[in-house]
């Protein structure tokens, strides 16, 4: 490609809007253009990279034996109702009229249409395993889209469906996508983890999501750097080694004024914050339906974790008899232990309040809790003399250096940005869709479902936040909208210049390079600023002043090809295996 | 692809549903899944064809000099009220709201996107000419969906914007899309005719349809067999090449009883229906601004032509001074002629009317007309001797073996299907959404537009109608799905069978050739069955009967390779000779 053919536009500065580096850089490099909000035109250069994205995921999916299929943009509520789905998911599903008045949506996503789809199509055990994906628009109507194609409302997403006979095949092509998604972002050339993942609304019990590791990630990843382990933080298990020693101290009721903060407390007494219990209380809510007329009832749970941790309410949420989870009131906490907040603690307490306590806390001796009095505190606290054994639970986030839960090593802790996601979802949507095939005894059985997602614009905002520098963007080779960019110095006045440059690109575009030809005949400074920002692997300086001595100037955008003078008749050859080095085989 | 390993659904009987071939036979065929009205999952085998489509467009399109980029399908209410279309676009625009209540349509069409990045981005001259497509999902709600891909609600389309700084450039844009398009429909193996259209609501005023040659094409298209002139029936000019021959007979009221067609006077007066005269009333209105109060006016029309001819009412629409034209009613008919419609004519006619005869009634002599009467015709009228010269038009449809416009030979008629349309917009959108830029004097010009498109997938619906038998869909082999299917007869039982078959795959794998190998173990008239009515082009049994004798049997599926016995040795050499004669080059 020429540039004076391309349509270039690349800007000083970035919009206000623009709050994350890979926004800002995206729009300074003129690969979106804002049209709404969360919703963008992905311009020339942009669309490039969102082609080879999609090529590689297209490439691995059809390897893996998934078949490429198109669905609907526009899809029937009945569907949705079916799945309840119509009434569960928020106003991110975007509802419409058509117009003879009935309801569809703008599908933010596939499984009800795929699953009618097989349903309709699948009768016998022998059509089975199927396992379909499509590269598609979607739309989910976020109410703060922001950060560009990272969280837009129109984006798109390859999605993958699969339908197996029983929960063992289901798993094994668990495995199959979880390979797939490997080798798609090894290829794509991104540090990535693999996170097991909570299975959030959607369902299911066996997922993972696919994090390109970058500082500015929304998610934080505890991960185990000597081993492959690696959670969201929020799920991550806090594995507790310790063994609890004996007492050796005796309870002690201490004046702490105003220090109702384990820290303040600790620094008063002289202690370091591990020997701290924080206590936070929550209340649990559910519906007694033995009453007569069914009644609300209210547990006070109080958690008790290290001074140093903190509470990790989804963990609490799944111990046993727990159902709807939420903080106490403060009159909730007055009624159940006789004080306000930040006095409050395990000792002393009536039967009705259940006491959960972290693994690490029912590990600790001598340790210091509020005395349910106001400015008072207990030091030397020990369970079993002072006060009952607790329910023991992992119910706190993991910090570094925690154990990882694996046993390989210890927990360390880095942010993500979720780019794909693997869910085994077992028969919640083939159960209410009634998706069934005939085994091979002739009776019905339901069909066991996956599901597999890949936002594929989302992931140019990824790489982006993972690779850049103040002068813009630095592409992998596989994502790059141009893998090489030569920028003759007076290519319109200077007859060689031209010459040369006209032959490396011809021989370039001959090899099956993405090269482009800066034939704008600018300065260099702002042909230099442009692939710069735009983040072109490698670069090629033609100019008169080289080219006397038969030179030309090469360097690559991610550093490791430093500015440096090649022979003319060398260039081609070091091109080669600077591409070569960068191409990700697998 | 192994047939074991995609997903293949052919039906016996396509639904009630579906009306017309095209439409049957991808339902057979497993191509699309009916959603919703209109609205179509493409399965994989149709999506492969899809795929090959939009590739061979965009090859082209690249080649013509156009850039690709993708815009959202949900775009704002803003920009269809600034360009005037959220009022004039009926109910087939899709209008919803987001979730804080803002409006948005789903485009049918992108005019207003494109000129609106446009016009963000281009600012001085240098920037033009400028050429953007996409290959993008559009949904129109149509009142009526039907014919599958013919006429659904969502489709995908291929859609270009060029932008140039004069009409002169502009036009020249023109062409190089036109010649882009035939070589696009050439490419595809498609029998298509380029045909001159009216620029309807669109606007502008240069305009060609691409349309697909097939006997169930809902457009009537006049062509000339001996040249490359065609035109929607309606548009193409009607020629008269006959001179008006001297009166001959005397004028004559003749009592026609109850006769009121030309067809039956004709009869009853013993002459050809080519010597009487068509009389149909219309009334032309229009708002009198003159008027200190602005009154409603009406004109009466009488149009003219042949007792064989049917008046063009878009024709005589366009006749200077005709505002709003619509048929007249029997009140304004009876004040008009003193008469019922049936006995109407020119003769004896007051001022108001104006009468407005076709070229060939202009150049006829001796004619019979109504004579203002009931049950009374004229026989033997000329013009000038019983009647004023009338105002001379092409008001008329033309006919088989009319002249054609060019002079090159006369007209035939067949029916078409639209599957692309070039337009020159002129300024209309940049006007209203003010895309300008700065000329080479710095002073603002308003870019000239063009637009382009191509209906992706209706493109598979004119290709089956244009290519099928009683067994099923007969592809060019640029759009099918696979280009060569190899039945192994017992392909479970017999090793040589399976190792023959194996083989030859392999080797067309191999070479690139888009090879289905049906390895499911089905008996012969399944298999042939199902490819032939998938419409696979090249076809090789291999059985045991055949290999044990060192041949295959051969044959294609549009009837040039009949059903013959090949060596084992020669069948791979075959299939390239007959690839390589399908391949359309240019």
């Amino acid at each position: 490609m020429r540039a004076t053919q391309f349509f270039l536009n690349t800007l000083k500065e970035a919009p206000a809007d623009a709050e994350v580096i890979s926004h800002q850089l995206m729009m300074r490099a003129g690969m979106i253009k804002r049209l709404a909000g969360g919703i963008y035109t992905y311009m020339p250069v942009g669309l490039r990279s969102i082609r080879k994205v999609e090529n590689i995921v297209r490439e691995e999916m059809n390897r893996a034996g998934a078949l490429e299929l198109l669905m609907p943009a526009v899809q029937p509520a009945e569907l949705w109702q079916e799945s309840g789905r119509w009434e569960k998911y928020g106003p991110e599903l975007l509802r419409l009229k058509d117009r003879h008045d009935r309801d569809f949506v703008i599908g933010p996503t596939h499984e009800e249409v795929i699953t009618d789809v097989v349903r309709k199509e699948v009768k016998s055990y022998r059509q089975l395993p199927l396992n379909l994906y499509q590269i598609q628009t979607k739309f989910r109507d976020e109410i703060r889209p922001r950060f560009g194609v990272m969280r837009g409302r129109e984006f798109v997403m390859k999605d993958a469906y699969s339908f197996d006979r029983t929960q063992e095949a289901a798993l094994k092509t668990y495995d199959v996508m979880y390979d797939a998604y490997r080798r798609i972002f090894t290829r794509l050339g991104l540090n990535f983890r693999a996170v097991n993942a909570d299975t959030g609304s959607i369902g299911g019990n066996r997922s993972h999501e696919f994090h390109v590791i970058a500082d500015t990630g929304e998610d934080a990843i505890a991960y185990c750097p000597s081993s492959d382990y690696a959670a969201n933080v929020e799920l991550a298990e806090a594995v507790c080694t310790a063994q609890r020693p004996a007492a050796s101290k005796a309870i002690d009721k201490v004046h702490t004024p105003g220090n109702s903060t384990c820290e303040a407390v600790a620094a008063q007494l002289g202690l370091p914050l591990t020997a701290t219990v924080k206590s936070v209380v929550f209340a649990n809510e559910w519906l007694d339906k033995n009453e007569t007329k069914p009644a609300k009832k209210v547990q006070i749970v109080l958690a008790l974790v290290r001074g140093d941790h903190e509470v990790n309410d989804i963990k609490l949420g799944k111990l046993t008899g727990v159902q709807e989870l939420r903080l106490a009131t403060e009159a909730e906490i007055v009624a159940a232990f006789g004080t306000q907040p930040g006095y409050l603690g395990p000792v002393g307490l009536k039967g009705e309040v259940r006491v959960v306590a972290d693994r690490s806390v029912a590990a600790m001796g001598d340790f210091v809790c509020g005395a349910n009095a106001a400015d008072y505190h207990y030091a030397g606290v020990n369970w079993g003399r002072d006060l009952p054994e607790p329910e023991v639970a992992d119910i706190r986030n993991v910090v570094e250096g925690d154990p990882s839960p694996d046993g390989k090593g210890v927990l360390a802790m880095c942010r993500g940005i979720e780019v794909g996601h693997v869910f085994y979802l077992g028969t919640k949507y083939s159960e209410a869709l009634q998706a069934k095939f005939l085994d091979e005894n002739g009776k019905p059985a339901v069909i066991e479902m996956g599901c597999y997602g890949i936002g594929v614009t989302r992931i140019l905002g990824a790489a982006i936040e993972q690779n850049f520098d103040d002068r813009g963007i630095i592409w992998p080779l596989s994502i790059a909208p141009f893998e090489v960019v030569l920028c003759p110095i007076g290519y319109k006045k200077s007859e060689e210049v031209k010459a040369q440059a006209d032959k490396l690109y011809q021989m370039l575009e001959d090899a099956g390079v993405d090269v482009m030809l800066d034939d704008r005949d600018e300065r260099p400074g702002v042909m230099f600023a442009d692939w710069e920002l735009i983040g072109v692997p490698l670069r090629v300086t033609l100019g008169d002043r080289g080219l006397k001595e038969g030179k030309v100037e090469f360097q690559s955008r991610d550093g490791k090809v430093e500015k440096r003078d090649v022979e003319v008749g060398e260039i081609f050859e070091q091109l080669r295996v600077e591409l070569a080095s960068r191409q990700v085989s697998l």
